[in-house]
């Protein structure tokens, strides 16, 4: 059964995301992925961007397009996962979900492959019966199924993020897309992009592209999720503006609610620079473990409703 | 019976204040109660602020007066209450106390009364047989209360320090007041502020006009407290210039030390600029109720003890 | 029995370091004693430090040294103890380990030697028949002892950092020393600091000169520690620059992997700076009591990582 709101490129794109391996302190793999993606496929994009990639942005990224930015769309590179300590006991990468049985690799050039076994003093371990190097980063290994409107996968959290804003890059006038690092794992990226943004472009206002959570409020399949908060109140008067907008797009969308959770928003909230933000995504079930489930319409409104806003704010 | 320290104008603006409906995220409601002020009392001030109000302070704002300033006052336009998550379920805004029969009122065109109900599945829910938007911002109804020389009202966190800056505003020749945002909900706004005081003005000294805790240590009625500490440590050498500074004014008050709780200038310790912050502010019985109680003697002082500060640090 | 690979001379430093009473908030008084301390010995430094000491450092300070700096050196001033409160209770600075009995100081003119006492309505308290005035800073008394090539003293944590940096300074040509304040508690000064190095210096590499933990994965005596995360996950890129720089250098390291902790890089890392930062220290056993142990080898291995890769950083 075909689905015929997405081309099957598209869905190609999402699955070669979903494949790359970047966990929080080795986002410069998915930067990688992102510099080939732009150099292959600018030649369809309406403007081209300017690159900032340097110290400045160490593994993030700046895309500028025009010279009219108002708003920046603050996508994050990392993903979730576990660090080996010794004899092959982990530390977790963010907080993934962790069950007996998921199928764990190596982020390395000859890739591992294992399985997480369960817990022995507190910590979690890995089925292998030798040591992997201590500092050795483990990911839930891929695995991208279609299934009519829904795809599941290690990951669309954040590579649906992504793929959005490569999806929303090729028709952007105006506008910068920041690819980030660290926000699976405590921040520390987002303030200095921030800053480059706001000092050097004079944009304050940030629409941040990341998952949400499928729950009792928001569901996958109903449209993207504009979060009204989450452990973190954005700006009343700007999410009214969003919202106004949305509305006046026509494209279907929710409105979310939540007393916890966090995104790149959270770290532009805490910066010394004076952003508006707005989260808008995708709702997901499953999140945080390999089995993250989207519905495929929602993901096309994302785009569109990002288009739209992105020309409007 | 009346108080004779404090002339009934002055307890009416309190009352004024405490009547402002501006959970963290919708500070421009107080700040245009704060604007509209100010055009209608300026003629009385001894000097006439400049205003910064605009994008770089988000719905904070600044008053700069005479142009050698060397402290800046912080107080935040905040208050604690809840948002409608779905089917009239609560989260909290900051830190709210929860008793069933606290009367709510939504901050809204066509405000709602209600009332806070126990709590169903880990959330505090209100009592009404329709379901208010998700979003919607429900606070304290306002109680103002005199009786002899106590005050008691929600929100006296923070009116009384916006109160405080107001008062001092009227004799301060050269200075800085930063009414801020979000004090209650982790932060957000003071970083921005800073960063505009210290770059532009060159001012990195900072009083921190708040309430703190009526507790075994510290007494309301007793004067201003001069915090020590809480979960965060001042610089000492800063400390004992105050403190010599507030032992030369003959001002009673009160010096407290404590463990936990934080405020504007948590945010000054973590921002990227070198402020020295010192908190001072009136001891509150039953913080963050609806039934928060000062005394106006202790606000009399800290009027006093401000000015004297501002004058002479 | 005598140590051959350290002389005297330098054990002194380190006992010197060791009895300064510097508690997060009154790092001045560290600061203090390097300020003579480099008055005295600079004449034996290769290269004369530039040292920036004023409002904008705060109580921390910056020694530069030459015109190319390309990486600086963190080392805190601050050390763990306790604030009293009211009536001789307690609340902690940073996070001491506290057994009953623990000898105890106060960082006053005329200092007042007491002892921990078990806990009354959770507090911790003190033995002693009058009250010291709230806000009185204690720490644990000095008590520095050699055995072998076993170093023990209250404060290891961080004047064998500090130590580290001011033997590495004897040689270093160009390159930075950052001595922070309230590494121990919270942070709030290395953003301050970082502002200036990159904005000023143009330098975001930085080693975090600080002890580590005594653990089954790093052992005391094996060498320094290069610490390939913590509660925060350093920049892969980075870590593999280091690391490949350390095996280089010949000189025994260990690399440690830890899901908990901080340092002064978590605060590199939170702050809208771009550094890259990487921990290395000396493994320490009874990290945070009266009796942190050290083995001298690594003291002396540490140096000499330290100013290798100042070298080629």
């Amino acid at each position: 059964m075909t689905n015929n709101s997405i081309v099957p490129n598209e869905i190609n794109l999402l699955k070669s995301l979903c494949e790359v391996s970047s966990p929080s302190g080795s986002e410069y793999l998915m930067k990688e992925f992102l510099l080939k993606y732009l150099e292959e496929n600018q030649h369809n994009f309406k403007t081209k961007p300017v690159i900032i990639n340097n110290q400045h942005t160490q593994d993030g990224m700046l895309w500028i397009f025009g010279d009219k930015p108002t708003t920046a769309i603050f996508a994050h590179q990392d993903i979730i996962g576990f660090t080996v300590r010794y004899d092959n006991k982990l530390v977790p990468i963010g907080t993934p979900s962790a069950e007996l049985g998921y199928e764990l690799v190596s982020v390395s050039d000859k890739p591992v492959h294992t399985k997480l076994v369960t817990m022995d003093d507190d910590y979690l371990s890995i089925d292998l019966n030798y040591s992997l190097a201590p500092g050795t980063e483990l990911i839930f290994a891929p695995h991208f199924q279609v299934d009519g409107d829904w795809v599941t996968s290690p990951y669309l959290d954040n590579r649906m993020g992504i793929y959005n804003a490569l999806r929303v890059a090729e028709t952007l006038e105006n506008g910068i897309i920041a690819f980030t690092c660290y926000e699976e794992h405590r921040g520390g990226n987002v303030a200095s992009l921030a800053r480059i943004i706001f000092e050097q472009y004079g944009v304050s206002q940030a629409l941040i592209s990341d998952i949400t959570w499928h729950t009792e409020g928001v569901f996958a399949g109903n449209g993207p999720a504009i979060s009204l908060r989450d452990s973190y109140i954005p700006r009343k008067l700007f999410l009214n503006k969003v919202i106004q907008l949305a509305a006046e797009s026509g494209i279907p969308y929710q409105l979310e609610v939540e007393g916890s959770g966090g995104s790149d928003g959270s770290e532009l909230q805490r910066s010394p620079y004076p952003f508006d933000w707005c989260f808008i995504g995708v709702p997901i079930k499953e999140a945080h473990s390999p089995k993250e489930t989207l519905h495929i319409d929602d993901l096309e409104k994302l785009v569109a409703l990002y288009s739209y806003l992105m020309k409007k704010l």
